[in-house]
């Protein structure tokens, strides 16, 4: 059936159709007026969803651009820069170091777990000649759905000294994300996530601490320049043409997100996330991440059963139930599925997932008590 | 009145209502096949369009990003980069040179004048160590409307031995730009100029030359790497996730540009320009670019008459006329106003500016022979 797919991969996510209203209207011009007091609508509910008193800078790009805004203004050659990954988009944050010259040191975890806080205090601590000048990590690593517990990790780093740089791509909007109150340095997100429009954008924010390495950056980024990029802020404006239409978009989106309000809104995706991970188990599935508080509350990978293949459960799904799930990233490919559930996601979206999840699994000759799934995560929405 | 404004900037311009509805369809999953056969055909119709047989990168960011794209994988510290400027984009060359490190050496002309291709000669001949690596250039200015001699500045670049890059961000689609034909080594251009789609998506070639000098590149960028990109052309995907909304968009686009065909395109943004230049001339105004041959074929700017304002000119077609031309940038902001005639444009709409444009300078006090110009642009319109 056509125009029927639901999106239940890490992003795009769904997009709502007052959203998408707003995206399909002509462009007007950048320099107006009348788009001018967009961005500045866009501009103060940025710093709303992102939970900060600075301002938070946006770029035409793909989250990658928005990471790469980070590290390319901070990052001189022969810098050391610790980087702390969970999995792909950790060691994303380590590509990009290097290739600004920098040298980089990795902490990496097995698939699904995350960084222990005491093993990241023993390495920094180790650190008594403070070389270490930055630790990246990711909040939500969206090729395994674990999350840091970014809170603890940044008051160890700031106790160090260097400067943390957080990707918040699939956790900002979704899980509490407070870089003022937590000590995160860089926080870096992308729209095709939690912010419920189309890929296009992607957000920075930086503070005071951030800004004194900025200042000592020899080759900041022209295009993702910070500086360049305050400026327009401060001025309603943004320094090169913008993705027009996307923001128009964006400024309806956020009006959205201030409606729910950004702490019903973590709060729906923590209900969904750990309510899925219990319907799950009740289909006798296994999960990648085991600790619940491990898990990210935007993406939750799975195992299939032995002797059903990954890519069956995700055409059955495509194919009879119009949803589309992702399947694993490089090692994990074929080893597990992730199931978005970020952005703009209901109840009832999650238990039709589930129930298309059993059929499918019923259809492939997969073992369990049919209908217990859709019974539990009925029973876990209505009580968490 | 609403929703009735026409763009009669450099950009955004208008799009057409085929091309919108495609972009308001919902985002589908940037790894599925449904969008892999989509870039397939994009990357087959952007070389098309290119006029070459390379590969035509295709970056989720604004023109600049692709400026960028060009000098941040080519460019070395201490690098000797010759820029030739006619305004605000030529200098823009220089500065993200600069941003990279490069010795920057620049030929910069009146506004409104071009390079003349002797005194390019002249300092490339006395370059006897070669040490001009790279040489930037604009084909048509944006800020002025000037438009240089691409493929005569090319070939004396080529004889020299360094690489030129070329920006050709209002001219590709509304210009005859051939890189492989005229030895143009990297040309960049964006979305919402001549492809008739809005901001967000930018584009560059390079051929074996350039790669070259890639290859010699110490830190290239990471989000604009070519290597990166052109692995994903090859596999009909994207290094990271794309504008996916505006690529769908501009697969229409493309189509639509195919079907008029590229040199009928460049001939009608000919026509239009030509047309327009007699008709502003016919109502006693004064064009910044003098010679017909130097001028752009997609901008075209104007020196208001004595004691009328550019404010004023530009906000009664507004206010009146629904249409939108832009202000000189910089030093030219209120010397000169700016009407585009990019992309999505038909004669009607000429005609219909060029009526209001008439309109506006009766209403301000203006005297020339009401009725002259838009006499003088059926006419051409008719001849051309």
């Amino acid at each position: 059936m056509k125009d029927k797919t639901f999106l239940m991969i890490p992003g795009p996510t769904p997009v709502p159709e007052s959203v998408m209203m707003e995206i399909a209207k002509h462009p007007i011009g950048h320099r107006s007026s009348e788009f001018s007091s967009i961005l500045k609508e866009v501009y103060e509910n940025l710093k709303y969803v992102f939970q900060t008193k600075n301002d938070v800078f946006m770029f035409t790009s793909s989250g990658t651009g928005a990471m790469c805004a980070a590290l390319e203004n901070l990052v001189n050659e022969g810098d050391k820069v610790l980087c702390l990954s969970l999995g792909n988009f950790g060691n994303r944050w380590a590509k990009i170091a290097e290739s600004r010259g920098a040298n980089v040191e990795k902490i990496e975890v097995e698939a699904g777990e995350v960084i222990d806080p005491n093993i990241l205090r023993k390495r920094l601590e180790e650190d008594t000649n403070k070389e270490i000048k930055i630790v990246t990590l990711t909040h939500s690593e969206t090729s395994t759905g674990a999350a840091n517990d970014v809170k603890a990790l940044c008051s160890i780093i700031r106790e160090h000294g260097a400067i943390s740089v957080v990707d918040g791509v699939t956790s900002v909007c979704a899980m509490p994300c407070k870089p003022d109150e937590w000590g995160i340095d860089v926080l870096v997100s992308g729209s095709q996530k939690g912010f419920m429009i189309p890929p296009g954008l992607a957000f920075l924010t930086a503070n005071e601490r951030a800004w004194k390495v900025y200042e000592q950056c020899k080759h900041p980024s022209f295009y993702f320049d910070w500086a360049a990029h305050k400026k327009a802020v401060e001025g309603n404006t943004t320094p090169f043409t913008p993705a027009v239409n996307l923001i128009v978009g964006l400024n309806q989106a956020l009006k959205m997100i201030k409606e729910e309000g950004i702490d019903n809104m973590n709060a729906r995706h923590r209900r969904h996330a750990m309510a899925l991970r219990k319907a799950i188990k009740a289909i006798n599935l296994e999960l990648l991440v085991k600790d619940d508080n491990n898990a990210s509350h935007s993406i939750t990978s799975i195992l299939p059963p032995e002797g059903i293949s990954v890519p069956d459960i995700r055409s059955t799904m495509k194919k009879d139930f119009d949803i589309v799930v992702a399947n694993g990233q490089n090692k994990l490919k074929d080893k597990i599925f992730r199931m978005g559930t970020l952005g703009f996601v209901c109840d009832r979206d999650l238990i039709a997932a589930v129930g298309a999840l059993e059929a499918t699994l019923v259809k492939l000759g997969h073992k369990f008590e049919v209908g217990k799934g859709v019974q539990t995560i009925i029973n876990e929405l209505k009580e968490i």
